[in-house]
């Protein structure tokens, strides 16, 4: 089984596919001055658009995990996810709290999927 | 390939079945007042019930990741925890401390595994 | 499918397989008296050792997550790994600061990988 991969720089690929399940980079924000909720939108975006790279969309995630630098932000960002999650079609989830790469990210999020 | 979802909320999905995988969302107790060995009994027992679900059983555990809001509560995880893991079939392991969504909770466990 | 286990102990399996994917166990490092290079430097050789036990290698690396009790070892982990990731073929990865079991250990590495 050949091994896909997108986006590819010297630390990580963005998107790994192998074996019919896509494999995503942790995705952050863009715009650092958003807030939580804003933020979480633009991570979301940013999946939907990798996904649609290689064919695939959020009908079809498997699982995903959530990292907030604040868990206090866990109901803004919440707002997002579910204004986002298709109905019935939700991933398996785990949200922990987690300081990530730069202070200014509220939200990191790294997800599987199905091709 | 399909992708089946069973325990479906706004949120999250607790069971998403694909390509003879099963990823379990993160797993929390319900029974916050008891100790850590309890919580993470509870949990396991919660895995249990929802691998069953599938057809599934910890047998064909492949991975699971230990999310501890306190690493000092490490050596009480691993009571439960290696009372329950069958002999010769432990499954990939990460166990790293990282604050929940909810301060009561101990222990989560997400776990994936074969069908 | 069958599921392939190697290196078990009472609580982990160092490596699992099945259908195709490798799932290795948080690796962390043994000689905790290196700097943050240095000990990724060598739980990446590991990486490489116990990929090679089940005949696969860097090269089929889907995922990895990156746990550093320390983020301000971001750089200094990410020296190590890009002298260490195959130029085109870096996997799906996250960073996230988390406080590990050991408190000598500088950083973890939880990978996916294809058979």
């Amino acid at each position: 089984m050949t091994i896909q991969r997108h986006n590819v720089d010297k630390r990580l690929s963005e998107i790994v596919v192998h074996n019919g399940t896509v494999y995503l980079a942790g995705e952050v924000p863009d715009d650092t001055s958003k807030d939580i909720t804003g933020q979480t939108a633009e991570v979301l975006a940013k999946i939907d658009k990798l996904l649609a790279q290689v064919g695939s969309d959020k009908s079809k995630l498997l699982s995903a995990q959530i990292f907030l630098p604040d868990m206090a932000d866990f109901a803004g960002m919440n707002v997002a996810w579910e204004k986002w999650v298709l109905p019935g079609q939700a991933p398996a989830r785990a949200t922990i709290e987690a300081t990530l790469a730069n202070p200014a990210y509220k939200v990191e999020i790294m997800c599987v999927a199905a091709l």
